[in-house]
């Protein structure tokens, strides 16, 4: 038994017309022999629309409450492809998590999926069913309906591929993974594969066509993924290891910038490396996530330290800060590209980093903050020299 | 602990204004010292705009998925609901029905209440928390959602006051029961209190304001049930068991009128007591309530049955009715009033029955079928005339 676990996110399903399409699509894929485990998001822009009438409630709707109203959009979705599938004569049957065990541990909105329990799922196979899954959604150990976080369902397919030992699929509106994200640079090459090391870099970075969980589980488990437009014929890119590394292959695969991060520095803090670390602690328990750090020289036993988090969790992390900054002057940058290249061919290849500076001063472009890992360096820019960057290091790479 | 089960009907929570009133409705009677637990309808229409939906995706939606679907729109407004409580900062928590294991059986769309687990509620209660119940649904044997169709919240209220020895306070857009439908007779006269076996005749005969089965219920376990305005100091309508009939009391309590039945007469059918009790045994296996049924004498060992079932149901029906008529003919008549008097008071008072008869004749209006029961009298009569015989029996039994 061939197990497909496709995912169609929102708005591949965002209407009628669109679910019969992807059902269709399902078909196609279930006629040829294989056991489908399909598993949806919610149709076009309902969790926007669901999260809007919450903050008519409250400015701060409780987030347990919240995740349970999110996760209807996925329950509606499910059960509305399972419907046109048994209307088109295919056997098919929707499942929101509660109903297929789907384990999450974590805070509501941003839980991990823990495990799931396969059973219910294969024994539909078994039987020749098509099992609809809603995606985005898990239990908690109080029975609590929690959600994963944007782009959840990605993650809520590759588990169920792990699961299922099956090969899983992403269907989404670009037609493929890009060096560059195509909107900001015509240019931009569509990769025929990519690494999981890279898609992680890329997608944390800000290219937002994947859940990172996702990613990350798919590389531990070893199960390729495929993420391509859905409803076509257009190829488009898998994400796997990408072992054979020829001398040619390029040092750089990809280019990421996202403006969603704002840098917060605080002057003349205590260099004791408890305070920072208690610091950094508190703060990741909030499960805010601190990406860039940077931190002057110590001057008379304090230092200046700078970090960027996700703008919306600016106001957490502030009430987090003052309580360390001693009333030491706290600044907010909210003027931050994170600009990042990412290419496993750096692990080999010299000099990526020396020609990435050369060429941002050798075009005026202030790089504020800089931090690398081995397959990536990333440096904060300035907003309005972003296009200018991307145009360079584009061409510059080859992208 | 006095625990209060409120039930909040659709128009109550339709939109996040109408929410909030219900939230500091609910707040008054929890600081007054009440243990509350909400059960609440779906937003205004959803429920049709969900079956809407449904049907775009096919005329004759697969039924465990439209289950699936409808229970959405009481997930969506408890959540919201509970949201509103925790803003004005008081500790509330919804549950959707698999939670709190509401454990159903019987068909899609129209199941029953086995059991509920009282146990989680009971534990909030205690903690001092607001229950809000998403109501209208439940979870079978297979794990699947159901529905109990119709203004079945009122039947998860009426079933949690049973399992938490509570009172149940059933709000909804009118302000009590009348002795007739107010839209229908002006003149209609609010009643204090109503016996459950009145109620539920004129629930089960078109007087839609409650559920019957939630009536059933609290007859069953002696649960009275307030049903009122909501946020309303409007004093509504005690369904109770009703004992001190006094000898001045009028045998008609109220009168009820439906256009939602349709009639089938089959001719000439084998005067079988095995044919028509199978043919009456496969009818109600699909759920299809068969109310007013009657028979011609015997005419060479065949007979004409005639019968009422809810239009809905008439292609259902007529599947089953077309293997037992072998091919002889079938009359369908659409043009049907059940027309119904309630009233304790019969069992006592005489001639109730044949007053009406006279009025009837007197006034022109044709009795196609009749039925009586111990506290009702219920005639199929024109549409065209129902108004009429409102108007007429109204006055005549000072309803």
């Amino acid at each position: 038994m061939s197990v497909i676990v496709q995912k169609y996110g929102g708005s591949s399903v965002g209407t009628i017309e669109k679910i019969k399409k992807v059902a269709q699509s399902v078909i196609k894929k279930h006629e040829a022999g294989n056991s489908m485990v399909v598993v949806v998001s919610a149709m076009g822009d309902t969790t926007d629309e669901l999260i809007a009438l919450a903050k008519q409630v409250t400015d701060n709707p409780d987030r347990r409450e919240l995740d349970a109203l999110l996760s209807t959009g996925e329950m509606i979705s499910s059960s509305l492809l399972a419907m046109a599938l048994k209307a088109m004569g295919h056997d098919a049957i929707s499942y929101s998590a509660y109903q297929i065990g789907i384990k999450t541990s974590g805070q509501y909105g941003k839980s991990l999926i823990d495990d799931i329990d396969g059973t219910k799922i294969r024994e539909r196979l078994q039987e020749g069913k098509i099992v609809i899954v809603a995606g985005f959604q898990g239990i908690n150990d109080e029975g609590d309906i929690t959600t994963l976080g944007r782009g959840g369902s990605d993650t809520t397919a590759v588990a169920i591929a792990v699961k299922l030992n099956g090969s899983c699929e992403i269907y989404t509106d670009v037609d493929g993974i890009y060096s560059v994200d195509p909107r900001k640079y015509s240019a931009a090459k569509k990769l025929k594969e990519i690494d999981y090391e890279e898609m992680l870099e890329l997608a944390s970075l800000g290219a937002q066509v994947m859940h990172s969980r996702s990613i990350e589980l798919g590389q531990k488990y070893s199960i390729p993924i495929y993420v391509g437009l859905s409803n076509s014929d257009i190829e488009g890119t898998v994400i796997r290891e990408v072992k054979n590394m020829n001398m040619e292959s390029k040092p750089v695969t990809g280019l990421a910038t996202s403006d969603e991060d704002v840098a917060i520095t605080v002057q003349n803090i205590s260099n004791d490396i408890n305070v920072l670390s208690n610091l950094f602690e508190d703060v990741a328990s909030k499960r805010i996530n601190i990406d860039m750090i940077s931190q002057t020289a110590p001057v008379n036993g304090t230092v200046n330290i700078s970090f960027t988090i996700p703008k919306d969790d600016l106001k957490e992390c502030l009430d987090i800060v003052s309580l360390y900054s001693e009333g030491k002057n706290i600044i907010i940058d909210e003027d931050i590209t994170k600009f990042s290249i990412v290419g496993i061919g750096m692990k080999t290849t010299s000099g990526v980093a020396a020609k990435m500076f050369k060429l941002f001063s050798r075009n005026d472009i202030l790089v504020k903050m800089i931090t690398t890992s081995e397959i990536r360096i990333t440096c904060a820019i300035r907003q309005e020299d972003k296009l200018k960057a991307i145009n360079i290091m584009a061409s510059e790479f080859e992208l």
